[in-house]
């Protein structure tokens, strides 16, 4: 198999829609052996009518994992389109949190029609999809799966790699074993995890030793309810390829693999990048948007910013005197209010990623302050003195030379300062810090710098 | 073990450090148990010294683990601090792709000492760590291991449990078994990789079948120059816990695990973030680093952007006539290039993200180049209705209020095409699309945005 050859079969498939009738015996050669996630790939660049035949092509083998990697709209295309029983029976073939994922995905009529059918072929994986769905999107119980071997502590290692080998062939990892103990709870069976064990820890121990001797009980769990970028970090932090999931009992409901939690990281990572350049994430890939698309990811935000803007507009006709007395002034208008949108937008980056990464917390908001005041006395001193030297240089007065060099130390301190604030804030709140995207600090910075700096010219001009 | 306690640890371990004297066995307790990832986060936050004495209690079996996860700077002080036999020591029990990056993140001069010692320890290890690091940093070859298991593909699956069982201890992942054929090139035993069995396609096997029969022999696979960028994609792409690695004759290198992937995918996220804001990334925690890392992190940008600022002067000092004569003009300089830069940001971040996801390639430049001149259009257009009714409610005339609607189309259709087709042109000459960030799109839209406004003001106000 060629990875990475999916632009290759795109343009294959292309040709061989174009050609009338559509060769379908020629469309199936060129899918056999293909992997799932470059048919998903390819499809998402074809027209949907002919993704659409791609995917009827596809076997029902890779179809499931097919419709678990394509994007959110094509899913919701596919599943109005094929047969209920068709996706039923696809979903049934994908570890259950993946079918949640599809079925969370669906229309809301298709989504109850889809667990019906489910419910047909299998009640108990209907069960856990709805019970997958109950939880919060975004947190660790939208993300689990049930399917991962339990042993129990009186197991000997010989007895447990038996259990392995018979294990249900559903399930989702090998290479983490949970031990359990199990609990009546009124009339529902609980199980209380004591301990987790590698199977290279198996493989290391001696066959007639108890696994309760071998296994580790310091354990890292996370809670149904906890967020899924938590998760994420928890698992890069610990380098684990699975993290137990317990219920609001404490007992054990599932496990997250880390399958999953690689493709959150790039997603949310993708979030915040956009977020950064105020256009809003919606998960399609750029050139299967429409112009149409495009415009209503980005316009609410560059409205509200030029909506934001216009307070500029304000500040200077506030000044309109000042201006036309000294029309060199505006001369610098750009080169202030630029640089200090800059200084803002790299404190708000770096203070939002600390964020994210755990480095930063609320308590922490005096002492970034303080740091981000001295880092902008010295940023705006050093910008300062070129800003003077270059002032000279153009032959403009020294007096307003150093109007420009002042302004510049003030308004650059005043975006570190909002910079390190707003963010911190935000999360304190409760907001995603990352909604204080750096165009947001930049327009705020531009109307008050605006206003340091004709005020500072006001009084040392004498204007 | 409770995940996520660093923060108490270290608040503890402080108040322990600031009695005097020292008292290390409360130290030692504190220890006891903690999970090498949380004492490499406490130690982060401590004094060096102190971070020193902390490094110095925990027990060799976790110390290695906890160099493991240390920043840079601290594994050179560390490495510069201790005797280099306890590093070499502590760097044989690690897998050897992390200890190659310990040693890689060492002083020269500690390097070669630290190799010379792990030579006396482990030759094979030592020789093992060498040939990683003769590979470029960011490519497969510094990140593979050669610790996994290898099967004939003569073996039954029996036979296959068994080898299992005897493995080296030491192996990274049983996960993935991968069967080889060995050949003879000179005097190097080289191995041929034919399949690949995953340790669940074992257990379903009826234990008297071959393995040639139960593996996969369709492979995805990367050479040891591979980006590694591009096998984190790869990984995320085709949901796999390792990847193997050919060498440059086409033979089986070593293979890399999911975990140094997640880590991978974290660190190159937060490059690209950083750098969209113009700060420098240098793994460090924001807390670590003092005023003076901080500055130095950020002043070149801030101060070539700086530069690049001036050009707006220049623009403005060349319209200084028109500006006289109708100061109204300069109320609109800020909002216009505001909005330019915004409209340019949005479109680069998209863009360079569309790249990085491998969902753009240099092929459709013209593609692209023709969607944002229509999205520029459309997004212009909006905003130029709004800015002018704005306009004339501020009381400027129908003929300025013509002149900033016009401006606002060109400037936003002009802030999209170079948005789009800067990032392009970097990925073409080989640079990372990334460098050209937000902020320097919006800066290069400022002065040219200038001078088309003042360009259509000359023309239509007769200026």
């Amino acid at each position: 198999m060629n990875a990475g050859n999916a632009d290759h079969l795109t343009d294959q498939l292309q040709s061989l829609f174009n050609d009338d009738p559509v060769r379908e015996p020629a469309v199936e050669t060129l899918l056999r052996d293909r992997h799932p996630a470059d048919i998903a790939e390819a499809m998402e660049s074809l027209a949907r009518p002919d993704a659409l035949a791609v995917f009827e092509i596809v076997d029902d083998e890779r179809a499931g994992d097919v419709l678990d990697e394509l994007d959110p709209d094509m899913v919701r295309y596919l599943v109005g389109q094929a047969s209920p029983e068709r996706i039923a029976d696809l979903l049934d073939r994908l570890p259950m949190d993946d079918a949640a994922e599809v079925v969370a995905e669906a229309d809301p009529e298709q989504k109850s029609l889809l667990l019906s059918r489910l419910n047909e072929r299998a009640p108990a994986d209907a069960e856990e999809v709805r019970e997958l769905l109950s939880y919060k999107e975004g947190t660790a119980g939208r993300l689990m799966t049930d399917k991962f071997v339990r042993l129990s502590a009186r197991l000997t290692v010989e007895e447990a790699f038996t259990a392995i080998r018979h294990a249900d062939p559903d399930v989702e990892t090998l290479t983490d074993l949970y031990v359990v103990d199990p609990v009546q709870e009124g009339n529902r069976r609980e199980e209380r995890l004591i301990g987790v064990l590698s199977l290279r820890d198996l493989v290391r121990a001696a066959p007639d030793r108890g696994i309760d001797e071998v296994m580790a009980r310091d354990l890292i769990t996370v809670s149904v309810d906890t967020d899924q970028e938590d998760v994420a970090r928890l698992i890069e932090k610990y380098d684990c390829l699975a993290l137990p999931v317990l219920d609001r009992n404490g007992y054990l409901a599932g496990i997250i693999t880390v399958d999953d939690v690689v493709d959150i990281l790039l997603e949310e990572d993708t979030e915040d990048y956009l977020r950064l350049g105020a256009v809003e994430s919606n998960e399609r890939p750029y050139l299967s948007m429409g112009v149409m698309g495009t415009v209503r990811q980005r316009f609410g935000w560059l409205l509200l910013l030029f909506v934001a803007e216009t307070a500029t507009g304000f500040v200077l006709r506030h000044f309109e005197d000042e201006i036309s007395r000294a029309v060199a002034l505006s001369f610098f208008v750009p080169l202030l209010i630029g640089t200090g949108g800059n200084a803002g937008a790299q404190t708000v980056t770096t203070i939002t990623r600390a964020l994210a990464l755990g480095e930063l917390r609320y308590k922490d908001g005096l002492r970034v302050l303080w740091r981000e005041t001295r880092t902008g006395m010295l940023l705006g001193g050093m910008l300062a003195t070129v800003g003077f030297i270059r002032a000279l240089l153009w032959g403009t007065g020294t007096q307003l030379a150093l109007v420009v060099a002042l302004s510049m130390v003030v308004i650059v301190i005043w975006a570190n300062t909002v910079g390190s604030l707003l963010p911190i804030f935000a999360k304190r709140l409760g907001f995603d810090p990352a909604v204080m995207s750096a165009p947001f600090i930049t327009t705020l910075v531009d109307a008050t710098g605006l206003f340091f700096y004709f005020s500072i010219a006001r009084v040392l001009l004498n204007l």
